[in-house]
């Protein structure tokens, strides 16, 4: 297994930075010439189809590359590893594919559901590969997120055994190699790559196709089912805000007339916003369940089969339910930390946050109320508050990361939940603690509409804007720029192009974009994580339901602002990062519970806001205070308990794909009785007679 | 297949009643005389092991009882099928049961789930038998309960085929017969036979075992599980009022020495109440998940594979699922009607009821404000209420049978969760209106506390002595009674005995108890369901949650009661009723829901007691009445909120549960794979070896 060795060339102090700017184009001109200087590329084979790339730092020793190249052709030889350097940048990099009979198998493995020819997703097995639909298609069978997906599933099932270590890293057995090295930065990144076909079409039907329905299916082949349910919910979520957005501009114009058909209409907006809201988070359950159904992510099996994270620590120990090897932490060492520690610092660090804020707000409040304040004074309560936020956010986030790394969730996908919930938290009265002091502390009706519209507004349709059309701008100035270069290099080339004829066709083959991709990509940032388009748009939902009555045109703006989200975050996706791995989900977990918290929250408010508004005392001017407050709590009762009962009758999961389950269950089990289904249930469970190609006759057959 | 011949006996004309009663004893005396009259009994082969009996109405002509048999025997020729005539009636009985093998097949059919020599639940296979705990001995690995479930299902595989019809009645084709028959009283009964040693050993450790934990999982054996799960529940419920009632007794005492102190007391007692309540929900799910799962329904197969309850009416069409015939009704059918008759049906039938009872209330108060008010007039609203809530009850369950039947759900699981929404929501006025309407319009506390104490003293606890003590003096006087008769009979028998002596040994065979006990146990009342016994604790459950703060002692009161009605219970079902059959259920359905609105509705009772009973008003003088509201309504949203989090944030499945099913679902996916289960996931999935006796195998080995 040979390894190029590792060349200092002139470019080698070339920092990321500049790499992933103005000249990556300007370098996989140049990476033709690099290449040839070494005779060492020969013995490895090209790879066209790449699926995933591994880069170490920059001046990491050939023996750590070694010692993982072994390792993985030994204990994972089903992964074909050819090793590069890149060309500008004095870097080893792992090229990862594997056969098409691998990637089945480990489908296999991984639990993969796919589509049946008769319809129908369940758990490809390859002995039974006839029954799915394109088995025979290595292309198409598997999306290039799958592959990906599965390479990183092998190199995961790198795990080490006694003795193993690297320098001062020692491994305990059974721990797993690369996320270890990962976090200790021996290996610097691990990502699959982009797929210039796919993303051209992308492209096309997704980014720039402003007024049409995403192609959701294709950026669930390609993003995987995570990055496909956001924006499938941004793009329901999208459309559903048409209604109140219509609404709100009834209202807006009605409201202009008297203040009694202000009240009426803010009475009736009051109950659709609750209303939509409901519908809208019962409506969007079942239509994830069905996307969940189609992605082959519904139902998935029982969490503790799952493989732990990565990071997750805990005492190595042979696994009660697998056998293997696998770290174990008590629950009830995370249930104490979690209650005894967690909950009270987050519990005291959102007063904190809360004090502070009212401070602030109090002090700006005071200045206001001065005469002539001196002009220093004047900035210093906003000032302050800027400053105070930007320093509790920062220290929120490190205490929130913090303590969820302590919790040691065992799965990514609980890990990711409960740090939701705790930035959550903060980000809502980040968010709305300033809306909530003017509307019920302040009672400043008008000041809440302008703050409202401002918010709705500048923050999020300029924002977005920002978002998206600054990267397009720059994107566009830096094609142009790298059109004027390449004219200019291609004529230097044309006058160096006899120096380098000796080496016949070689340069063109090595010249292949596959491998200047790579490099191109690893400079590229990182997509974070749905975390932050996500709590855009909870934020912007809070907005909507929480206030509207105060501000109608909430819906509208937030209706505007979404249709160029949409589009700006695919942009982002497609041009932008590098390409994310697949991650596989049922549903858009914490958000949707996230959601439901705001749509109670909105009763409450939109309710308080009858009563403090003054609308209430308007329509019945005869009633006591008292009165009032109790026939506000008697109507809030009254929702929420509609809204329970509502969310409660709407079954979460539609009938078809409640059908779809059943059959493919009804399937499983007649085969796994080796008998045809029978024609009625009458027929005898006597003996068993085979007929058909099932389950059991399939599995001997091999 | 031999028939008897019905005979018209001497004794023909007895009712039910008659040998119920008393002499049912007498009867069992002189089967064996009747018997020998028919020399036909000769063609029969006894049974003496029977599992199920089916009785035909007096005076069904002999036609009907052969056509039934030849389908039987025909179309599920696994029963075992013997027709005996009763001794003292002229009724027909059938006494069914089957073959160790025919159960095993069964069995799997059925998706029974045994326990694995090793632990855990799994879904029997007949094929893999030997993997089970005590699969070699017939007695034992089916229940009594087990084999008879089984039965009954053998016998509702009997469906029609076209062209059968039976008299009047015709039969689509697909129908199942012998409900349809049962609907249309050709058939009488279909119950199945008590086991008397199993009896005896559950009189021995339950009913008499006052003080002693349930045998639960016997109870489950013989009753099934929807029963056992009712005793487990109530056991627990009994269990946890310990923690309450101790501390009513401590306030009771305490709130005697000062006004503040009582105060503070009823807060006390508030926050415990509302705390307790969650805690003990949330515990009972945990629990139950354990039992469905040591009990084999935890997590039960996909409700379409499920067979529909035999009165579903709907089109019959080929199941999309199953392939075979079944009923079809479309859900946006009964969703129609739900929400657009029953819905608004129950509401104005509610809202007359609630109209009702407070004009009754009124006129009470009325007439108690009277100075001397004239005799008849002292009694007539009291008169009036009970007239009133007899009528409206009837009423009220009329139309709510009528309704839930019209809705037309396909399972009986569903059918019956929402019954018990509509006839548990009668309840709840008819049993909390009268304390809600003393509480908050009349305020008045002294009497709160006095009714409080009377229902809970008079009606539960006397009611339940009743319940259990006359049936049991009633028992010791009718065996006193009987033994008196043996004895002259002994002595006639003694007399008559050289007439029979020429018969032989047959009489001693035929007068099997067996016979009699068939005979006596047809006569013997049904259990009902668990529903009325669920519904008397969910409205014990509410005077200890709702009001507890107001009357202290109640939830000592309600102990005590329980403590008496676990063995009342269990005397009725051991001693008095015919034996139910067997039901799965995976929890207790409705009633937890139930339970847990109940849980919300304490938070607001109690806050609102807080408020309109003073305490809050002497703890803080200085508060406005807005204020006070104000305070009481946060406080509530805390309450709530808390709850809502405490219920979030404790598993539903206990970790352990989990664990094992992870296991069973590892095991299988193994076998599936038809490989041996890997040390650790580094193994390839490349070839799949065949080790071990694997599910695959072992199909295909038969």
């Amino acid at each position: 297994m040979p390894i190029p060795e590792r060349r200092t060339s002139a470019k080698a102090k070339t920092t990321a930075k500049d790499v992933f700017s103005t000249d990556s184009q300007n370098n996989w001109q140049k990476a033709g010439k690099f290449v040839l200087s070494s005779k060492l590329w020969e013995h490895s084979t090209p790879s066209q189809t790449c699926d995933v790339i591994l880069t170490f730092p920059k001046d990491t020793e050939d023996y750590v590359v070694m010692w993982l190249l072994s390792r993985l052709r030994a204990r994972v030889p089903e992964i074909d590893v050819h090793v590069r350097q890149m060309a500008h940048t004095p870097v080893y990099a792992f090229y990862l594919s594997a056969s098409y009979e691998v990637y089945q198998n480990w489908a296999e493995e991984l639990g993969f559901r796919k589509k049946l020819i008769g319809g129908g997703m369940v758990e490809f097995k390859v002995d039974e590969k006839e029954q799915f639909e394109n088995h025979d298609d290595p292309t198409t069978f598997f999306t290039s997120g799958d592959k990906q997906t599965i390479v990183l599933e092998m190199i995961n099932t790198l795990r080490a055994v006694d003795g193993d270590e690297l320098g001062k890293i020692k491994f305990c057995e059974g721990m797993q190699i690369v996320p270890k090295l990962l976090s200790e930065g021996v290996i610097d990144k691990l990502f699959p790559l982009h797929n210039e076909d796919d993303l051209v079409k992308l492209r096309k039907t997704w980014v720039k196709a402003f007024f049409k329905p995403q192609p959701i299916d294709d950026i669930c082949k390609y993003f995987g089912v995570k990055i496909a349910m956001y924006f499938a919910w941004l793009g329901m979520y999208t459309k559903w805000l048409i209604a109140p957005a219509f609404l709100g501009i009834v209202t807006f114009i009605l409201s202009m007339r008297s203040e009694v058909t202000r009240d009426w209409c803010m009475l009736a907006c009051n109950i659709f916003n609750i209303v939509w809201a409901t519908l809208f988070l019962e409506a969007w359950k079942r239509r994830s369940a069905e996307l969940a159904y189609k992605w082959g992510t519904l139902d998935m099996p029982s969490e503790a089969l799952k493989d732990p994270r990565p990071l997750f620590r805990g005492e190595f120990k042979r696994s009660e339910i697998t056998g293997s090897l696998e770290p174990h932490y008590p629950s009830i060492k995370r249930n104490i930390f979690r209650y005894c520690v967690s909950l009270p610092a987050i519990l005291v660090s959102l007063g904190v946050v809360v004090v502070s804020m009212l401070f602030c707000f109090e002090f700006q409040r005071w200045v206001d109320k001065m005469e002539n304040p001196p002009k220093p004074l004047k900035f210093a309560p906003k000032v302050l508050l800027a400053v105070c936020i930007g320093q509790l956010d920062d220290n929120y986030k490190k205490l929130a990361y913090f303590l969820n790394d302590k919790e040691n969730y065992r799965l990514q996908e609980n890990y990711e939940n409960h740090l939701i919930i705790k930035l959550v938290s903060f980000q809502f009265f980040n968010a709305f603690l300033s809306l909530f002091y003017i509307a019920f502390y302040v009672r400043d009706f008008p000041r809440l509409k302008n703050t409202l519209a401002a918010l709705l507004i500048t923050k999020q349709v300029v924002g977005n804007v920002k978002e998206a059309l600054v990267p397009f701008v720059k994107q566009k100035v830096k094609e142009w720029k790298q059109k004027k270069k390449m004219e200019k290099e291609k004529k230097e080339l044309a006058k160096n192009q006899p120096a380098d004829k000796k080496t016949g066709d070689k340069p063109k083959e090595l010249d292949t974009p596959l491998m200047n991709q790579a490099e191109i990509e690893s400079n590229m940032p990182e997509y974070e994580d749905t975390f932050e388009d996500y709590l855009e748009m909870f934020i912007q939902f809070g907005y909507v339901v929480l206030f509207s009555s105060a501000f109608p045109l909430a819906a509208l703006c937030a209706l505007l602002n979404n249709v160029i989200e949409i589009r700006s975050d695919a942009f982002k996706l497609c041009t932008n990062l590098r390409r994310p791995f697949g991650e596989k989900v049922e549903n858009i977990g914490t958000w949707q519970d996230a959601m439901e918290v705001m749509g109670v929250v909105a009763v409450m408010v939109n309710l308080a806001l009858l009563g403090t508004g003054g609308s209430i005392q308007r329509m019945f001017p005869n009633m006591t205070t008292a009165e009032t407050i109790l026939l506000i709590v008697f109507l809030e009762h009254l929702v929420i308990g509609i809204k329970v009962a509502v969310a409660y009758a709407i079954p979460d999961i539609p009938e078809w794909v409640e059908t779809e389950i059943a059959k493919v269950e009804f399937k499983r089990r007649e085969a796994l009785k080796g008998k045809p289904a029978p024609a009625a249930p009458q027929t005898p469970p006597a003996s068993p007679t085979q007929e058909g190609p099932t389950e059991a006759q399939a599995n001997t057959e091999l």
